[in-house]
């Protein structure tokens, strides 16, 4: 039995062959090509789906259904992606489309891409065997889904789960969204590399030392690796930055208390010592500590195959 | 049908019996003597389930379900109150308690009040027909109650839903909770009371009118009073507070995006206007504007009656 899964970024369309043990068996991608007619994108969906089965030997038929991971407003019940930013998707009936192309009577589901993706790590990753699990992805912005009673939470209107867009700090730093003062601003790689400048800039002004200033280029790693080669400023950037990421995690488990929190993007990647530095803080600012049993911090198990395997399970 | 529900406050214990129209028909309530044991409490409940079943004519077998809402972590799966701040509960058995104090074959359900208030709102108040809600309780503190699917969302530890608890302001003033900058620190009843006496000591220092400084005594309701009036320096007040309340609302609906949320508490009072204030700031942070439907903001219906019948409909 075998499911597909579709990452439609607005990059690359990324399309994965996922078996009944929930592993991605085969992947496949072309460009997205973002500015094209959504038609053309669901005409290279359906050829990146029939060539990953023509290569893996197997037909159409043996594939129980099709999920699509998309940016943007998902209606799941429809199949219509209600709109995207970065996609030229307005009331597209994506679902209804594949189908089409396909030519096969295959049933297709869509999902949001943070929703998708918290759902593959609740089905096959780290909140595995959790009934209510929450995933924050760390990138470029900070994206977020809600698993609650096994099922993608998205509200009424499929829109919910933005848990990037929550003011953290009323008239704070601008966010993509319009909004000042977003989780997404102080917490997201981007806001990371924002701290790390401002600090390079504020050592150069008064003559402090730090090894920041030597990077090619700043990244999100840059203060993380200077922080652990003992450089005093970047220890400041980052423990800047855990404390905004904590008061945020603390908040949504205020709100929720899943049984666990994923965190995946690209800061996820500093591990264990991310968590380590995490704990202390939101323990202190969380409700119930002490008196009931908590929940869990870890890092994502299925990096960039989340939102493909999510997509599949959907 | 009969139902009876129970809301046991740091200051009373109501129970309510409620009709198969959802009517609260009849109320009795004493005061809670939170300092004596727990056992002595759940005597007073039994008691005044017993006197309310009496005065109506109808027997205990009559009543088909009691529903206690609770300060405090109620566990709604056990009917153990988990911890309540105020009351003396720890790990305290109350359905089982009571049950056995009433001597009947009944059915006895408990939940957090907040999360009960929500529940009645949801059942026969501002959320009536909806299953997405969220209810919002401007008091002394901020409470919250999460409506997903027709039921309770409390979290796996079932200590979720704590709205109040979610920081709007890292740093910010502090929160009786223990952490800086909640949303209670500066939506409650308690913060506009601040806010208020903060401005008034403002006026006074630097020689500047206002009728605020004339209340006998300040409460929720003299800057909205005095703004009404025509007072400027109210007028400051009161915008200050719905923007740090709209924040707020505009972050829950960017997470639940749920069909409606409701307005309860002492604040609430303030009406329709308290809304139209709120919409335009709230309508232009939240996400999916103008794409999706958007969430209903509602003042709740059944003021203080929402954790009585919320709890009887549990």
């Amino acid at each position: 039995m075998y499911r597909l899964g579709v990452d439609l970024g607005g990059t690359n369309i990324a399309v994965g062959l996922v078996n009944e043990n929930l592993e991605l068996v085969k992947k496949l991608s072309v460009p997205t090509g973002a500015t094209r007619p959504g038609e053309e994108i669901v005409a290279d969906i359906a050829a990146l789906c029939k060539k990953l089965c023509e290569d893996m030997g197997i037909s159409l038929s043996d594939v129980v259904s099709i999920g699509i991971a998309t940016p943007g407003i998902a209606n799941h019940d429809t199949g219509v992606v209600e709109y995207a930013n970065n996609l030229p998707f307005r009331k597209f009936p994506i679902a209804e489309l594949l189908r089409k192309d396909l030519g096969e009577d295959v049933t297709v589901k869509i999902e949001n891409d943070a929703n998708a993706a918290a759902w593959g790590e609740a089905c096959a990753g780290a909140a595995k065997g959790t009934r209510n699990s929450i995933m924050i992805t760390l990138g470029t912005g900070v994206g977020g889904g809600i698993i609650i009673d096994n099922k993608v939470y998205s509200g009424f209107n499929y829109a919910g789960g933005e848990l990037g867009h929550i003011v953290i700090q009323v008239d704070g730093a601008p966010c993509s969204c319009g909004r000042k003062g977003c989780w997404e601003a102080y917490s997201s790689a981007t806001a990371l590399i924002r701290m790390t400048k401002e600090k390079i800039e504020e050592c150069k002004a008064s003559g402090r030392a730090t090894v920041m200033a030597d990077a090619p280029k700043v990244s999100g790693r840059t203060a993380c690796d200077a922080m652990r080669a003992g450089d005093e400023a970047a220890k400041e950037v980052y423990d800047k930055y855990i404390k905004y990421l904590a008061s945020g995690l603390a908040t949504i488990i205020n709100i929720f208390q899943p049984e666990v929190i994923s965190l995946g993007g690209g800061i996820s990647g500093e591990g264990q010592s991310l968590i380590d530095s995490l704990l202390p803080i939101i323990r202190s600012e969380q409700y119930g500590g002490g008196v009931v049993e908590m929940t869990d911090i870890r890092i994502a198990k299925l990096g960039n195959d989340a939102g493909i395997i999510g997509a599949a399970m959907l």
